[in-house]
């Protein structure tokens, strides 16, 4: 079966603005799922922000595999009711890939629990983006670096907690670097951050980037079925321990009541 | 200078049930401030829930180094509010220390981002925590293992990230373990999750805890200035990167406009 | 193609014992290859001490994907040279398994460069594997833990490093925790401990060990060729710099030589 | 008391060339000696690979809290044994700090078990060393990066474990980035391995060079007793076990006998 992928973005840039849409004329949803498709194993669709739910109901995240997320001006647009449900889907074992200026998304915030932060510049310098962990499977058939020929500058201080591993750092033209590709796991879903993918320039174009991305939807994918209960704290009865006990002291929780929370 | 610590408990187990409050007369923040106060190093004070603001107004939490947190029944009285506020000060550098039934404690869960759920029998049994990181500075002065007459069994899976390190696991008498020492960095902010700590027996009576608190509180916290603009994501100006560039492309933000977020 | 895995044993014990040997007449390695060859998508042989190069001549290891280590009163019949050419081999991508008392291997020290110690008792307590990460592939289709009627205890603290990620913690009877599971890669190697498999219980007859080793030899797979450089600290000419520059300042090596190693 | 800090250097180059002697009158070693003592909480003294045993005799070795490490040219040239003598100290408790072409030293080699391998090319060329976690330790004291105008390059990939935390990165004028400030914990024993630092530059004597040299003494620091013990692997037996448990099942080890390595 292949892996079910959806592609979120905002939508905002390439319908305000026409250079973006020149360069994005299907979106950069459109670009990414096109990109995606070229594998036989991904199943592609898309949603975006201004569909009922964001393109995002229950039911349909429920089918989701492996969500990829961009986006930039209407982050503070996204509910924070289907925010919560991104990130409980996620633990429940969904993967996710933010791209770029989603580091600032709701979804993003919420699964790091950390600022987030970083410095920035727009002025199309060159960005060239290390592989530093070549034997990650994000990395597979990528030379020793991917060559941005205009990218905006992602500069560190990047405030988000240590990573699982780091797979990529970048080098810019105008004197930053940057960890540009970042893994994590929250509960039983997969995370992974990827910094390039300006909306201005054509990155999304690139057959380096395309190859990122398909790697990264088969990383994050997490093949065992849903983790329904996955937020559920269970209370062991006395009389199941796997080992024979004895109530000892006094207890505030009544036999069979739901812990606090 | 002392490191200004402050232990917080929501103080309701205490009030509601005479024998949990004849086994901790002063509050448990009473008894976590008692032994921090033999550690002439620290300026230990105390917070409550049921205070304005639960006692953690900003002006306070600004000249808090290090805040402990023990929660219960109360978690979802406290305001989404300060439960961001004290989010936002660990960021900037305040040392968080996390204890027992505080892991569904909204803060908390902030700043894993997972699901912090985990398995539980309330039978007094025995646990023993064994000191898996001899040479971590929260681990120093304490033996092979400490040994608890009584506690509340945590079992694995504990749906929390990947720690910076292990420095305990719980073993208990029904069958089951747990990582009961964690530690994470979130921003410039320190924190340490402790498991050991159930309000019905005398843990916090145990001059072992006591010296994991110390330790604990040592190691959390962050000597330099609070980081005030952490949050931040400054533009860097093209005329201010560090090697000299020129713009290319075209651009979506006016110079020196803020970022989106 | 098949994944072409290894499973060396030293094949001593079954050889001087014959209670050992009543539990394993073809070996533990032998036992092992039994259960790993059920899955069609493994070519599994085997290798002991006592063959020519102790079974691992540079071309097989060359045509080995993932290797499986089981040694205990041998490890120092290993020759260094043999540890050597199989740690070099790990770096350039061949996966690693290393079981039980495999944590004093010369090879296992060698990779993890600290002391590799721990506490132990032979008493053939009652040990249970919980799966503390269960969205980890090595864990797939395990129920929460492994019930294991007989073990040797292995107690904390064990001194390796801090593992990418802990998957196994263990509970024993008498009274200890182990991390039982654990995941390193070095080099382009990716490498896991599993310490259940003490050579007087039949632990690898257990399906639920069956399914953590086929997991296992999956997760450790590295599909990329060979990194048959690795080791080399390749020069990057001042010419094919990506970024033009001239030299400055004085040099101790002249151009186009080898760096010091 | 002071932290007993040893500054070791194969002091070669210094020796045998003119230009590096004038930029080093008194050694690397010298140079950084003269830069630690200026903190009175260290006590600092040098060693150099032709003394009697390098300098690092176990005498002394047992009364250094923390070694820095500066080699080059003669790795070859340093002991196995003493390489040995001075990981099985750092397992023991002493930090160690490991310095730009140090990575390919022994003692680094086999503190990682893996091939420490990287790109480099000796141009002179502008390095820009990035703080990417402000709130480490190490990095306390200094602003957003440290402007070094000549280092010789060292790029990615950098073949070492996954560290527990990534301090610095450097950009390179020549298009190359590097972790240049990685933590590690190995044993008892606390590394830093920090690549700035080359002998035909001034490295040693940029004041925040010093400031991280400084910090790093004092984060590589463990005041617990040296743990002597530290690769026993102790027996428990069975009559000692916390637990009350009998023998089940028969044994390859008579009771009191160690155990096999």
């Amino acid at each position: 079966m292949p892996i079910r992928t959806v592609v979120w973005n905002e939508n905002v840039h390439e319908r305000e603005n026409a250079d973006i849409r020149a360069l994005y004329p299907d979106g950069i949803h459109g670009a990414i799922a096109a990109a995606l498709s070229a594998d036989p194993a991904l199943s592609v669709s898309t949603a975006t922000l201004e569909q009922p739910e964001h393109g995002l109901p229950q039911s349909r995240l429920d089918e989701t595999d492996v969500l990829i997320w961009w986006g930039h001006k209407a982050h503070g647009s996204v509910s924070d009711e289907i925010a919560a449900r991104v990130q409980r889907r996620v633990a429940e074992g969904m993967g996710l890939i933010v791209l770029h200026s989603g580091h600032f998304s709701k979804i993003f915030k919420l699964l790091m629990g950390s600022p987030c932060s970083l410095r920035w510049r727009e002025a199309g310098e060159k960005e060239r983006v290390w592989v530093i962990n070549p034997s990650h499977p994000i990395a597979r058939g990528l030379g020793p670096c991917i060559e941005l020929p205009n990218g905006e500058m992602y500069g560190e201080p990047f405030l988000v907690p240590e990573p699982l591993e780091t797979v990529f750092i970048s080098w810019f033209e105008g004197g930053e670097v940057f960890r540009s590709g970042l893994t994590y796991r929250r509960g039983a879903g997969n995370v992974f951050y990827f910094s390039p993918g300006h909306e201005t320039y054509p990155i999304y174009h690139h057959p380096d980037i395309h190859t990122v991305l398909r790697n990264a939807v088969h990383w994050a994918y997490n093949p065992a079925p849903a983790w329904k209960d996955v937020h559920a704290a269970p209370n062991v009865p006395v009389e199941q321990a796997r080992e024979k006990i004895t109530v000892k002291g006094f207890s505030v929780h009544k036999p069979g009541e739901a812990g606090y929370r």
